[in-house]
């Protein structure tokens, strides 16, 4: 029996309800897949503020690294809203939780559910066979850069206006841009083969130097088709055409608007999870918020966090029999008709919508 | 009788092509709303660097600076791409004329035309009421501020990494934020009073000096509705519950990549056109591109460009009767089944799908 440390990190909103059901898909696995998983829990986020000041206290950071994978569920609210950038933030704890990971390679797959198919936007045809992943660049960028805001009293530059001014820069590094792009042609490898590289290159120059090494690192794979795509024609392409896509590389800043765009072809952010590698210590999360609004109330969908699972299982401890289990489990509680109410329409039954804790259990009940 | 002077630039691609028939469109009308139009001719973009050397000719700008208004068609085409930073590029043209005409506000309507309504990929019930306009910031940000390529020998950094780097800046100054944000609140209130402002004011510094700024400016209109929304979540809503929006404000590269995927949701970019305001000449182009793939073949969408011109006549002609004209005579060419390819359906007449200059002359019919 093989024992995975795990480090848990509940964080804010419904965090703690979602990520009880991932801990407890896990548990059910162990048995049958003779696999034991040891759990810490660590602080992250807003309720890391609270206890602490900060949003990623030392000791959460040193748990983490002793961790063979990170768990987390969701950070944020309007708790911890604010605009002075002399107030700690429960983002910075995620955004410093990848840096200090090094998590440079965030997977965000878009996969359609066929018992879900109708809650997309689009129409059926269009969403038919959408199987793709945003490879999104996670510790570089706009998210990393220098940043500062001061008042401008002289008013220097061309207009010589006065107030206040702020800058945030994007900075990439040769080989920032060259371990992603490799990191997506590999994912490409594995799948349908193609690699969308997007960029703003006629007007960035950080995105030009990403656009010649994407070129030369495509030279390495020329069984991979690889197009280049501006990032404004990407996010016209994912809802007009979203079946051209297999794996879709770009920078964070793009990654993140993309990704939130991708997520809703399915019409269920409900249900999909991310990845974020480096070269140590993994972590999988949800793609959605701590959705605060409903918090406590023991009827968010836990479905995002299970399927982070299922990632953590494939990426981290390389148990493909195990995730496939809980993929099949997933979709077969779906088949079933079974919904939380994020996912629930109006043709659902009433007594097939169930809580946060009783989806958990029926995916349990189908590994 | 009022004469207007328009500075035309025809560009590359189809531009030559869909211009015509703005112009065509203007002629029409003088005779009708008592104004005459005299144009100038002049190079912008890969034409430009073609005959000149430069994206944007000295004599271009003091012909767009002496004219009323400026009508432009497209630039761009794989003739010109490059990622050589010492090459001149098409939109080099199209970024120095918006900052040299001071040209700060984009507005880029987005309605749905009855008769194209099953074009798009969303469906029926979503689009449904979407009658929307993004106001994009377009003299600022990432677009404008310093942007540089070196290579780092001594790999200085904390990573110590060698190799090439690049990094651009986004920047705004108060005085920016305030004049969009309120141009914002203005069109609110000749609309459905509802302003949404986006940002990413959990990562970026200008995001939060944007949140105050727009913050401020919405206690001078308490009659318009402030919604805050974050980008990637605005990119998810945009698919997802359309019909909410009704003026979205946001900085330059958001507002490029927000308002190609809202124009998605009419599934007919070629419907799509956009006015680009300052204080002093304006001007107005199709939100599509050059569609080199197709120049020269008379087969081109002119409508975009011809709503343009509705725009032109509407924004800096105060010329409401004859912009109203415009529009009723583009959605009556429509509702009679007329169509370039491009909107074309596989249940479209062969017969009622005609040419560029057949679709200009079938608008003109109308007026
Ligand atoms: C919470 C926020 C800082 C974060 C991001 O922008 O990266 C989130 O939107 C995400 O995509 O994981
Ligand atoms: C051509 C390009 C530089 C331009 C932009 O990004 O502003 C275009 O995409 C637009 O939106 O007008």
């Amino acid at each position: 029996t093989t024992t995975y440390k795990i480090c848990l990190l509940p964080g804010d909103g419904i965090g703690p309800e979602i990520i009880a059901e991932g801990r407890k898909v896990l548990d059910a696995l162990g048995a049958k897949f003779d696999a034991s998983f040891e759990y810490t829990e660590a602080l992250l986020g807003g309720i890391a503020i609270d206890e602490t000041g900060e949003a990623l206290p030392e000791d959460t950071l040193r748990v983490a690294k002793a961790s063979d994978a990170v768990l987390l569920a969701a950070v944020g609210g309007p708790k911890w809203d604010t605009t002075d950038p002399n107030k700690p933030r429960p983002e910075q704890g995620l955004l410093g939780i990848r840096k200090a990971l090094g998590l440079y390679a965030n997977l965000r797959p878009v996969r359609i559910f066929g018992a879900l198919a109708d809650a997309s936007s689009l129409k059926p045809e269009v969403i038919d066979g959408v199987d793709l992943v945003i490879v999104r660049e996670l510790t570089g960028g706009l998210y990393f850069g220098l940043r500062e805001r001061f008042y401008d009293e002289e008013g220097c530059g061309a207009d010589g206006a006065t107030g206040q001014r702020a800058y945030d820069t994007l900075e990439y590094r040769e080989y920032e841009i060259e371990r992603i792009v490799r990191h997506a042609f590999e994912t490409a490898r594995k799948r349908k083969g193609r690699v969308h590289s997007i960029d703003k290159a006629n007007v960035l120059e950080t995105s030009r130097l990403w656009r010649e090494v994407a070129h030369r690192i495509a030279g390495e794979y020329p069984d991979v088709e690889v197009v280049d795509m501006l990032v404004d024609n990407a996010a016209m392409q994912l809802i007009n055409n979203p079946a051209q896509f297999d794996v879709v590389v770009t920078e964070n800043m793009f990654g993140d608007i993309l990704s939130d765009e991708a997520s809703m072809l399915t019409g269920s952010l409900g249900m999909l999870a991310s990845a974020s590698l480096g070269d140590g210590t993994a972590l999988y999360e949800p793609s959605h918020g701590s959705a605060p609004d409903i918090a406590g109330q023991g009827i968010a969908n836990p479905l995002a966090q299970i399927l982070s699972v299922e990632m953590m299982l494939r990426y981290s401890f390389d148990m493909q029999d195990a995730a496939d289990a809980v993929a099949a489990a997933v979709e077969s509680v779906l088949d079933e008709g079974w919904r939380t109410g994020d996912i629930a329409n109006n043709t659902t039954p009433k007594d097939r919508i169930v809580g946060t804790a009783a989806m958990g259990d029926l995916v349990v009940s189908k590994l």
